[in-house]
């Protein structure tokens, strides 16, 4: 059967979403070039049985390169799930917070006020620290926690895609271990496993497309869950069977690995760290280089995956916007309950990306400012 | 930037794979030209933001479609949720078997033992049938169902892949409503919606690539369920934000979404059924044309999603299976539980596999038997 013609492949947008987001270009490419027939094996990566060695190789080397890149020690299990950031927020309560225990919550934004929300229908929880009346825009400081020595845990959103804020240094927190929702943040910042229960992360940011879940996890946290969780929520038995309890999602499971072999070429976290650094100062440089743009965020809190910031009015703002997508820099807007602009920098956003945009901030504030 | 050289397409193999399956060659294609640049947009499906008009229009249409083609009526909300059949083991009991009350279960294979065994976990339920003694070759009848006319609701696995048995006709459950796991026939036979108060199905075999699950929930049912549910594994939740209280598995729906049209140009639900029957009589037709295969299924529950069958013996079966790989025909070993030979003959599966099936069954048996 001779293959169809083929429309142009151009990427013709950069694309400032907050998630899911902009993907390496070469990994679509080679996931176009194998999507019919997978390395010649005359099936799709989506029609294969996930009990087939064909998948089962996609599948290991998936979890080995995300344990590589992350530095994940043996004590720590690395499992890759289905439902989200917004699944583990109930089941990390259910797993890691005992009957008759309790568990601490720093509340830095949105997401984190809806993990408390769901951890609170699980069992005893408590506020270590909120930053609402501040509207979020900075991080709670040393002093500012109060934590329970005994907590179970102590959850974290290490970066917070609304308000554009991002823990550079994880507070301490004594005996407890740390629960970090990393997903706007995971494979671009050095992760301190010796203090971390668990880490999760929706893929849609960082790590690949929509529709999987990486979950590290401390085992014997994990061991000390009720026997009598429903089985996929339960991170036993995940981990027992190497994510392959049930059906996993594989086409996301592979494109996630082509986005592990993409990283690793490039440097792998130590090359991403920098260049999230790298993207996100040129930004902040340009917001601090006058009064047309203010950055919302408090400067140390300053996230280098969100880049948060005003103009003089929501009609600038507006057309901004409007001048942005005219030249194909998309999904700029911030998020609803905030306003303003946000350019979300994950790990797969080119270099020229930036400063395509940087190129139009300093042309709409010439011609505007 | 141009394309680099592609590979050849050709589609070498037809996969008779239990799940994830085969998919149609037309949506697979569409799928690889679209996937770089949706539709002239610049970017992908797997890039773009869930709250993003692109997206939502994939969206809504695929879940539209299902209805359409499903037949849905009105009282009935459809759902594209993550986690598989199996989460719905336990969603189903947590949200519809109110404290106090019990539900039916008719056992018919393993995986309505698994729904059986998660929902234990949750409240009371009782065995109304079991077809375990007889190793699962037949349905119970009318009279061998022992229902109770209170039941929350009777749970029933429409299509039986590792013995490969089907209820043709779903039993009468009284005023309970029916729980039915679809997976393995979903859009392949009509569903009497009156009498169903949740149908469910994991996309990979029937519907479109692993990663995305249907429900179908009456609404006053799922209106019952307890206050403080998870909202992720709450129906209500869903229900109320249209399949995107969360970042939904958007490339899996999108493609969920292209095989809802490929179906729908091939005669819709009617279609699907009018070939899955005629597949499946070419397959029982031979095997009942001689004593070299043996159908493992009884007659009257015979499958037709999944023809199973013996040879005369397990060496002979071995050299059947890697006689038919050597021709491309791929995933016939039957499941481990119970060995022999299993082709699964879902609506992707064309005519022409099956053709080739017959061929190698004829040479196999003159050549063998």
């Amino acid at each position: 059967m001779a293959a169809p013609p083929e429309p142009p492949m151009s990427r013709t947008v950069y694309n400032f979403s907050a998630g899911p987001a902009t993907l390496p270009s070469e990994v679509l490419e080679e996931a176009r070039r194998e999507l019919v027939s997978y390395r010649g094996r005359g099936l799709s990566v989506m029609e294969m049985s996930h009990r087939s060695s064909a998948y089962d190789e996609i599948h290991r080397q998936a979890l080995a390169a995300l344990r590589r890149l992350l530095g994940v020690p043996e004590s720590h299990s690395v499992l890759l799930l289905q439902g989200g950031a917004t699944l583990q927020f109930s089941m990390l309560p259910m797993n890691l917070l005992p009957s008759g225990g309790s568990a601490d919550y720093v509340l830095t934004g949105s997401w984190s006020q809806k993990a408390l929300a769901e951890a609170r229908k699980r069992g005893s929880v408590r506020v270590a620290a909120s930053g609402e009346e501040g509207g979020f825009r900075r991080l709670p400081g040393p002093d500012e926690l109060d934590l329970d020595p005994a907590a179970a845990y102590v959850h974290l959103t290490t970066n917070n895609t609304i308000c554009g804020t991002q823990w550079h240094e994880l507070p301490e927190a004594g005996d407890a271990p740390l629960a970090l929702d990393m997903s706007s943040d995971v494979l671009a910042r050095p992760i301190p496993w010796a203090r971390v229960g668990i880490a999760y992360a929706g893929a849609q940011k960082n790590l690949g497309p929509a529709g999987v879940t990486l979950v590290v996890v401390r085992d014997d946290l994990a061991e000390r869950a009720p026997g009598d969780l429903p089985a996929m929520l339960d991170y036993r038995v995940h981990a027992g069977k190497g994510s392959l309890y049930n059906t996993p999602p594989c086409w996301a499971i592979y494109v996630l690995g082509l986005c592990c072999r993409w990283v690793e070429a490039r440097g792998g976290l130590t090359g991403m760290a920098a260049a999230a650094e790298r993207r996100a100062e040129q930004l902040y440089r340009l917001l601090d280089g006058g009064d047309f743009y203010r950055g919302t965020a408090e400067p140390a809190a300053r996230s280098r995956m969100n880049v948060t910031f005003r103009l003089p009015s929501e009609e600038l703002e507006a057309r901004f916007l409007a001048a942005a997508a005219d030249r194909g820099l998309i999904h700029l807007k911030g998020h609803r309950s905030v306003g303003g602009i946000r350019a979300s920098l994950y790990n797969a956003m080119p270099d020229a990306g930036v400063d395509a945009l940087i190129e139009h901030m300093n042309d709409f504030r010439r011609r505007e400012g």
